[in-house]
Order: structure tokens, then C-alpha cells, then sequence
């Protein structure tokens, strides 16, 4: 068989399954995600086995340590990732919650039902715990999903994925509901993103040129983000010390992730006294400074070209502009960020408000750091992903997000007149 | 100027002045759509003018009597246009309704608050009256939209669009806030679909040529149906009068709507007495009847092929099918409709549930005729179009379809550990 044949049978096969998920009781889900846990862990030998073969592979070509470190399976990530099936297994479950309903004046009773929404695809990168984070949040709202991590894990996925769903199918739940592609060949993404017949969403994670090609390519809708340049902005009556808090931690505690600042703005007002103390604390941290000319006459720093205000450095650099305004600032990060994540330092109750209004993005902060942008943080238990589309959902997405609505009418024999 | 950069320089302006209306009061929007309604009847002789150029090209054109109806603007259609722009002005606003918020352990109080969606462009056919429609939502939910009407209404829709503009400026919306392309360059579609940069979401309106080509054309997301091919399914319970009166009202209260039904599903226990009266009444009414093997034995028919469950006639046509169970009812809707609206006659609890349940469309009824299927008649007021899309929104869209949300995070000082 040929792989758009391959494809095109996988995706058939999940739009049936998950006609046949609508019919299964949550109980019946939540047990095997239970179970899917205790298996997970019981295999733990077996799976490790499995993904030495992608390390090994890996080591022959060449690949980072950081790169064989996201590959790596131990023990403790095995159990870890268990625990956060247990997680998912434990939320309340969106699908058939009542959002609202409407009695029209002829009595016909209108109610907006939340809904799984189909067939997910997950295109992913090397992290082998993202097949089962979103296996099981898939299963969890009653959606069915097909898995394409990258080639460099394929005998851990795979592996991972056998043991979801020999237990999944054990316990009641339809074949076909988690399917992973098994086919390293490259162009079975492209085959994929074709299929808008039977998949109705495509959720990519991993880095740009993957995001880019998934958005310019996909006839299915794509829920993503596609760069991170997040802002901390000081206003004229930041507080040193919040200031210096934040600023470190939204920097530098993990510089690798799309929720850390990338730009940092101060007002002309408080520059003079709060960059130099900043800025100190950041080069001691191992921190790169890029300033607009107004920042090089206050610190010692390298300029910063137009190039930096849009770039996502994932990296121990940060680039700083001087502004004379709120107005500037938030101009500034409308036009040049990703409206992912941005914050505002201040005690200024007006211009809290303003910041949190006129900012277009997905989360926007008052007095914290942007590394709260994630869906356990937000209460939600967990994350398939975190989304910069303005359509459907915005910010970490999880359960919720895997759902739609539909409108359910009941009536007694009402006709139009 | 070329029309790329001309369409380009429309969506830009687009962009600005959506960040501009986002610091306009809710009254001022409300005050200006009242005052646009006002402004709409006083200048009815001016846009019925402008108007009589439309038809008189419609006509030259040779353009059917249909077509010419649907283009004419007569006194009594401006009157009713001004009061839809007068409902439109009474409706909640849902811009800053908080929907849920969380509470971090750590005290970030994390709120997920609706907004606009930014710039919707809206690509339509004849009818003028969307030109305000269209406008009217938009604004009132804050956002900024660029408007392509057909060739065919460039004079109305221009007369409309500037009555509109002018009066809107006048009280203090920011100009750009409603743009009409006014070439009829048919290029300019195409152009306005690759802008993602500055458009947020394209809403089109009209023919299934016209949706096909910019579902395919389109990089930003499109929110549509594409077809409306809706079944109502007698079960084998169902009461003869109830059936009698929403078929008759399903099929032939309005043909040539997305909501009325193509096909008439019947439970072979209940077809031998239900089909012959029902087929009796539809033929008194003018409908031609495309009828299942099973059902050409119980009636006169026309054979139907394969083809004609997947066809939306939109016209006076039918096509009847009997199935052996409410699954095998399921399965042919899920399989060949259009997921837009689908209804069940039944007086049984467990298969109303079940069809409400599993049948995977935008709107499921009971008991009701699917010609409900409509944003005024589902308590929204208006609505901008109707969506079978799975993300974002489902069924008849209106204001709240018009929004996405944020999430506002306020702390005081909170880094992540």
C-alpha cells in the first residue's frame, strides 16, 4: 500500500471510531485511562528497552545531549507520565456540560451542548510523553486522534502507544480511537493534512519550521502557536523589587520555552533607576543584553536591530526598548509580538486596566511573570497545546478545547411560520 | 495602484482601526447604530436611486426575475434594514463578559474574558441588506470588517456602506471601521484571501461555487456551510399529523433555504402507513418525490441514485429513503449529509436521546421542523451566517460568534517556581 493510501485508511478509521466513542460511558473511559496508568508502569522495563533503540540511533547520528535528553525515558519520567494520565483521568469531563439554553416564545427549548469535536491529528516532535498527553486527553472528551511524532522516537511511541491501546481496547473502548502513524516516511504528514474529509483539527508541537509548514500546508484547521515573543513592560511607578523578581524569572528560569520574555520595555520615567540594577542581575545570570539607543546610554549592552523586536531568541538573550509611553509600549507588542503572552509591572490601577484591554494576546498579565502560561497553571490539569489562533481558542488549551458544541432542540411538533 | 496593494492598504487600515475602536465606549457604538438606522430612512429616495443603476445593469445582463428580487431595494426593505440595524443596537454585547475565572493557589486570580475577534472580512452575493447586516454585528461587537458584495450591487452596496460610514464617523467611531472594496476587479477576492497578517476570520455568504473556492483559496480561516442538505427521520413511532405537518413544512414552507430538508428518512415500520398521505401532500404541493427501491413499492416515485443523498436540491425535490432501524438513520446522515440540521419525529424518550445524542450535526431537533435553523429564531436577534464548520462556532452565528475571549491574569508579584 502506498502511504497516501496508508493515511487515508487511518483517517477512516478514526472518523468511524469515533462514531463508536459517542456511544462508550465516561466511566468506561475514565477506568481504562486508570488502567492505561498502572500498565504504563507495569511495562516500564519494556518501554525503555524500546526507546534505548531510539537513543542509540540518535548517538549514531550525532544528536545534541539536549536533544537525547528530551528523547530519554527513565523510570521516574515513566511513572511521571502515568501520574499525569491519572490527572487527565480525574478532570471533569466538558462533553454534554449544557452552556446555555434559550425557550423560543412557541416553546421549542434550544440548548447549546458541548460536543467532542472528531478526528484530532497531533503532529509532534521528539518528546515521546506527548503520544500519551494527548492520547489521553483525546480519549478523555470522547475525541479520536491520530499520532505523528517524529522518527526520532518511533520505537518508544510506538511502544507507548501499544500499551494505550491493547489496554484502551481491553477495557471497552473501540479500536481505532488512538491510532499512531507508523510510517517514518516524510511525506505521510503531507498525505495527512489532506484529509479535511475525516480530520477535523490539527494540533502540531514542536519547533517553527514545523508550525509553518503545518499552517501553510493543512486544508484542516490547525490550533497552534507559532512563535512566543513575549513582553514585560515596566511602567514609570514599577517597584524595583517586583520589577527585578519578575523579570529574572520570566527571563531566565527556563529560557527554552515559548512563554519566556523575549523583549522587555521600560518607560522613560523609571529606565534611569531600574535598568542598571536589572541589567546586572540578568548579565550575572549568563544573560545576553540587546538595547535600543536609548537602553545603550543607560547600560552597557549590544544594539538592537528591528530584526530582534520580533525574535523568539529561546535563548539566554534578551533585547530592551526605552518607551515614552504605555501607548508606545503596547504598540509595540501588538506589532511586533506573537500575542502570546505579555505583562505590565506597575501599581497604576488606569493604566493596569488599559494594559490589560488594548493588548491583543492570548494571556495578558498584571504583576507576574509570564511563565504562568501553561494549562496546569491555569487550572486545567493538564495541556495539548498552547494556542495564538484568535478562532476557537486562545492561550493553554486541554479539555475544553478539545470540545465544540452543537444545538440540541426539543420541541412538540413546532413548524415555521 | 494595482489592486493587491489597494486591497493590502484596505486591511492595514482595517488593523488600525481596530485597535483604535477597542478605546470607544460601548454607548457610543450603541448610539451610532440607532443614529445609522435614523439616517437609513431619511436618505431611502438617495439609496433606492442608486439602487435603480443596479437593476437597470441586472437587467440589461438579462438576469432572472429571482435575481432581480433579490437586488431591489424598495421602501418597505429599507425600513426593515433600518430596524434590524435598531435590533442589532438593543442586543447584549457579550465584548468583556468575564467567563469563568480560576484562582491559582498562589493567589493570580486568572479570568477568561471575551473579545473581539479583530478584522472579519465578508465575502457576499446579491442581497444589499447584508452589506448592513454585516456591518451593524460587526461594530456592535467591536470589531472592524472589510466588505466585497457582489458586482452585481456595487451601487446599493456603496450607497449603503457610505450612509453607514459617514454617519458613524460623525458619531465618533474611528474611520476604517467598515470598509467596502469598491473595485469589482473579481482579482481583489483573491488578494483579500491571502491577507492573514491583518485578517482575522472571512465570513462568506452566498452560492456553494462561491464558499468551495474560498474554503480552498483562503489562508485565513473561513466560518461557512457549504451545504444544507438536512433530513428529518419518522421513526417508527411517529405521529401522523406531526410528520404530515413539519415534512410539509421542513420541504415547502421556503425550498431554496440551507435549512430546509433534501432528504425524508422513514422507519420501515411506520412507511407503509405514513408514506402514501405524506407522498399525497408533498405531490399537491409541487414536490417531486426521488424515492429507495423499498419506497417505490409503497409509492409513486422517481428511482433515487446514489447521488441524490448527497444533493442539496434546494428547490422543490425530494428524496425518501426507508432504513430498517433509527441506526441505520443515523449512519445515512452522519455518512451523507451536511451536518447543518437534521430533526427526529418520535414520541420515544431512549431514541430521541439517541438521535440527539449521535447524530454529529450543528443543530439536532425533536419534534420540530429544521427550518428553525436560524439566528433570529434561536434568540440571537440576527445573525451574520450559519456555520458547519467543527471549531469556533456551530449552527446560526451571531454576536458571540463574533467574539474569541482572553485570559486577563492579575497578581501581585507572582513568579513560577
Amino acid at each position: 500500500m502506498n502511504i497516501k493510501d496508508e493515511v487515508t485508511q487511518i483517517a477512516q478509521k478514526a472518523k468511524e471510531a469515533f462514531y463508536k466513542l459517542q456511544n462508550v460511558p465516561k466511566n468506561i473511559k475514565t477506568e481504562s485511562l486508570l488502567k492505561i496508568a498502572e500498565q504504563l508502569e507495569s511495562h516500564a522495563n519494556w518501554i525503555i528497552k524500546e526507546n534505548k533503540k531510539d537513543l542509540k540511533n540518535a548517538e549514531e547520528m550525532g544528536q545534541t545531549k539536549a536533544f537525547l535528553d528530551r528523547l530519554e525515558l527513565t523510570p521516574k519520567r515513566i511513572q511521571s507520565m502515568a501520574e499525569s494520565v491519572r490527572v487527565v483521568a480525574s478532570l471533569p469531563d466538558p462533553v454534554g456540560n449544557i452552556e446555555s439554553q434559550y425557550i423560543h416564545p412557541n416553546g421549542l427549548k434550544i440548548a447549546k451542548i458541548r460536543q467532542p469535536i472528531g478526528v484530532v491529528g497531533i503532529i509532534y516532535e521528539s518528546r515521546p510523553n506527548v503520544t500519551i498527553d494527548a492520547a489521553s486527553l483525546c480519549l478523555k472528551s470522547a475525541n479520536t486522534c491520530i499520532l505523528r511524532g517524529g522518527s526520532e522516537a518511533i520505537h518508544s511511541n510506538l511502544a507507548l502507544a501499544k500499551i494505550f491501546n491493547d489496554t484502551a481496547t481491553q477495557c471497552g473502548i473501540p479500536e481505532n480511537a488512538v491510532q499512531m502513524i507508523s510510517t517514518t516516511d516524510r511525506s505521510a504528514v503531507g498525505e495527512l493534512l489532506k484529509l479535511d474529509q475525516y480530520i477535523d483539527v490539527i494540533i502540531p508541537r514542536g519547533g517553527k519550521s514545523l508550525i509553518a509548514r503545518i499552517y501553510d500546508e493543512s486544508r484542516i484547521p490547525v490550533i497552534a502557536h507559532l512563535d512566543g515573543v513575549c513582553h514585560t513592560y515596566l511602567h514609570a511607578d514599577a517597584d524595583l523589587d517586583m520589577s527585578l523578581k519578575i523579570v529574572m524569572n520570566a527571563k531566565l528560569q527556563r529560557p527554552g520555552v515559548c512563554n519566556a520574555m523575549e523583549t522587555l520595555l521600560v518607560h522613560e520615567g523609571c529606565a534611569p533607576i531600574l535598568l542598571p540594577p536589572i541589567a546586572k542581575e540578568l548579565i550575572q545570570g549568563g544573560c545576553e543584553l540587546r538595547g535600543c539607543p536609548r537602553t545603550q546610554m543607560i547600560i552597557e549592552c549590544k544594539p538592537a536591530t528591528e530584526e530582534d523586536w520580533y525574535t523568539e531568541y529561546l535563548d539566554k538573550i534578551l533585547s530592551i526598548k526605552i518607551v515614552s509611553s504605555i501607548e508606545e509600549a503596547i504598540y509595540h507588542i501588538n506589532h511586533y509580538g506573537s500575542h502570546h503572552s505579555d505583562a505590565i509591572i506597575t501599581n497604576d490601577y488606569l493604566m493596569s486596566e488599559k494594559f490589560l484591554e488594548e493588548v491583543d494576546s492570548a494571556t495578558v498579565y498584571v504583576n507576574a511573570s509570564t511563565r504562568f502560561t501553561d494549562g496546569f497553571e491555569f487550572g486545567m490539569g493538564a495541556e495539548i497545546g498552547i494556542s495564538t489562533n484568535k478562532l476557537h481558542w486562545r492561550g493553554p488549551m486541554a479539555l475544553e478545547g478539545l470540545t465544540t458544541f452543537k444545538f440540541v432542540i426539543r420541541g412538540n411538533g413546532q413548524i415555521r411560520g
